[in-house]
């Protein structure tokens, strides 16, 4: 049994931090032979792991004492930033030589992070077949299954044998293709038939024709399809992989679980990123001005935004110069309305993204919302009126802040629930309505509800 | 070519709804004969998005009106609040049927749902051996790898043959066993000695022994991992399917790639939740009772947070009669903090949950939070001071409200990036920094600094 086998893999987590520290020592004794000989036990995807840790002279050694025939595998499994960085540092040859080793969709992702001239060069010196997949890729647009999928397919024609179809797996295989789940059966012209499980190939009597044993009520893929509605249908019909057509049938690719795996994390991080106001910031970006510059336009935007508060507030200077408990409940009425807002918007954002809530049923859901938002703005009342009552010791003042957090939270609620909508039907990313807009726009609305509601009970 | 295959896949989402328009109309018009023929020529999956969509009435008779054959996939692909509504009004022994059919996780999953009395009737009345798997399954925690293993593997033993493992697979697929990507190689204590992908079963000699083609080098789960650990190593290894193995490196079960996506999608789903207050609630959620008891926790929280904001208000109430303009800047003070906060926290927690970030890395990180935050806060203040100049034409004024602006940014940098590592560290889940509890710590604060300076510089 192998050492990876002994040592239990859901301990991996920890290990890693260990096994940085041990690295950062050797490197610095300069005791690479410990380094490289304990490079050799670890996966390409631990070896990216443990880079991703470390600073990035660190990661450029760790990088070199790799060994060759594994340095593709690394490179692909680091992140965006670290893998530009490090191609920075390679040799075109060597760019050349990792390109050589990758799958097409795998190889085409790291010929997008070189910059223009190192990408001409290294495409003019690559051999004619790499080169002209990897152009034929390049020429979809990156979120859609024409750019996710690989160009490594196992075809073979219809008139052809189970036999015919074992031997077209077994020259795939050597030639290095991975992830083979399925042969694809097409005609003369390319146009696809049906598709053969390995498992049913190597079930089914050799002599028998393909034909007999293709499924052909497979779930097919256009390459124009949107990366997230990819992800859907291999989440909704559990798929392992699956074929890619053009406009005429004809089989162009195929796209495979780990790279919608990708896609998911991908996805998920964007919503949550456009919640947070972080731009297209990755959790990786080393690079300060990339962090300072994702961030800042979020921010610029409240800052320009909450002026409208401050308008909002010099309009009613009087009521608050006579009455400056009302300035006291602001920050109260801002934080719910904006958390009424959130909680309904992040909801409808995440129900359209899945499926799980359709665009033609709007009114019932932001009636739904409302109706919760009512109930819940409702106890919230009642229990700061009685906190108001406690402190001030007057039911006026208690009920007229109540009144306006109920009025406050069921606008709120619906400007949250009804945005997403409205921007999905104009076209826009209903997502941007789960983010600082939403709480900047309820902000706004809710102060200007309170002080109306306040100013003209309390005067 | 089959009907399904005609029809572009990647054009479901949109027919779906016509279809659901097309149903309703059916189910009204009683041509129920209609939609069964609908019905069979659909995916499982897809009559399960379509139930969805659809009020609870008609989405019961759409269930009955589904063949019994398919049903139980139907089941298992509805959201858990349906899939309860269904399974109340569903006879013990239709839910043992389906039961039944399905593999054991899917089948543990359901069960899971019965109320206690039901759960007993059925788990007597089940055959023995469908009996016996699910009381072994439903022993596991939910959320770590035996409550997601299903306990439907093929093994062979060291001493046999690859046409030995072949006729393995072909029994269990006559069994209806799915998703068979490997055979595991055992001895006779059921320990495992390694795996056999399909394609190289099907690629080698007959006559061969496994012992000379299996791979010992795979990656092996734990049972009592986590689930989201789990995820994290699919994800990193890019597996399809992984052993699960007890203490003494026994073979008891194996989790498939689809059960990792719906894990996938279930922790961005929380994480999400967590940072809009929307606790347990799903998005499919039904009941409004449920929605409204998952959010009122956070908004009570954010109430009473924030009236810690009235009370620091209180404190300056003679700051703020003499100089009211103090009060006009306190929303735009508040939603910056709240901000920030958010832009450093969110991205602490997706690290730290990824492992992208190391938590033994806290210093660093907090120092870059603290520098990105620094020179926003320095941009803002300029900006902030220039409006208020423009408007109050008092340049005093400006930088005060300028200057308590960066220090609150800065703070609040500080506040939300701190506090992921420190929950971490506390055995805590550090999303809950992501949300409304670092939102309401950073007003409170944010107000305590702004009052201070504005109030001492002013005054």
């Amino acid at each position: 049994m192998s050492a990876a086998m002994d040592a239990p893999i859901h301990a991996s987590a920890p290990n890693l931090e260990d096994l940085q520290t041990i690295i950062r020592d050797y490197l610095h004794e300069e005791r690479f032979e410990k380094v490289r000989t304990l490079l050799d036990t670890m996966h390409p995807a631990e070896i990216a792991a443990l880079m991703t840790g470390l600073g990035s002279t660190e990661r450029h050694y760790v990088f070199d004492m790799t060994s060759e025939e594994v340095q593709h595998d690394v490179l692909i499994e680091l992140e965006e930033p670290d893998q530009e960085r490090l191609l920075d540092r390679l040799e075109d040859e060597r760019i050349i030589e990792i390109l050589h080793n990758l799958e097409s969709d795998d190889a085409t992702d790291v010929v997008a992070l070189l910059d223009e001239p190192t990408r001409e060069r290294v495409l003019q010196a690559s051999e004619q077949k790499d080169r002209e997949e990897l152009e034929e890729l390049l020429a979809y647009e990156e979120d859609t299954a024409g750019g996710l999928m690989a160009l490594e397919v196992v075809t073979v024609f219809e008139n052809k044998t189970v036999h015919d179809g074992i031997e077209m797996v077994r020259t795939a295989k050597e030639h290095g293709h991975e992830d083979i789940h399925y042969i694809y059966v097409i005609d003369r012209n390319k146009t696809l038939k049906g598709r053969i499980a390995i498992i049913d190939l190597m079930l089914a009597p050799r002599s028998q024709s393909v034909l007999e044993i293709l499924d052909d009520e497979m779930i097919v893929i256009q390459r124009d399809t949107d990366q997230e509605e990819v992800a859907q249908i291999f989440s909704r019909y559990d798929l392992i992989a699956a074929p890619v057509v053009d406009e005429d049938y004809c089989l162009i690719g195929r796209i495979t679980i780990d790279d919608i795996v990708d896609v998911m994390a991908e996805e998920a991080e964007e919503d949550i990123a456009k919640m947070a106001g972080t731009g297209e910031e990755t959790v990786s970006e080393r690079n300060l001005l990339i962090t300072i510059r994702a961030r800042l336009p979020w921010l610029i935007l409240a800052l320009f935004g909450e002026m409208g508060g401050a308008f909002v507030l010099s309009q009613f200077e009087e009521s608050l110069t006579t009455l400056i408990v009302i300035a006291f409940f602001i920050p109260t009425i801002i934080a719910l309305a904006g958390n009424v807002g959130i909680q309904c918007s992040t909801i409808v954002v995440r129900g359209l993204a899945t499926g799980d809530i359709h665009s033609n049923r709007m009114f019932r859901r932001v009636g739904r919302e409302v109706v919760v938002a009512s109930v819940n703005g409702l106890i919230l009342s009642i229990l700061l009126m009685l906190v108001v009552y406690l402190w001030k010791g007057d039911w006026v003042i208690g009920i007229a802040i109540s009144l306006s957090l109920i009025s406050v939270v069921i606008v709120s609620a619906l400007v949250g629930s009804l945005t997403p909508f409205l921007l999905k039907k104009m076209n826009q990313d209903p997502a941007l309505a789960a983010g600082p807009f939403i709480t900047m726009t309820n902000d706004v609305v809710g102060l200007t509800i309170y002080l109306l509601i306040t100013s003209s009970m309390l005067s």
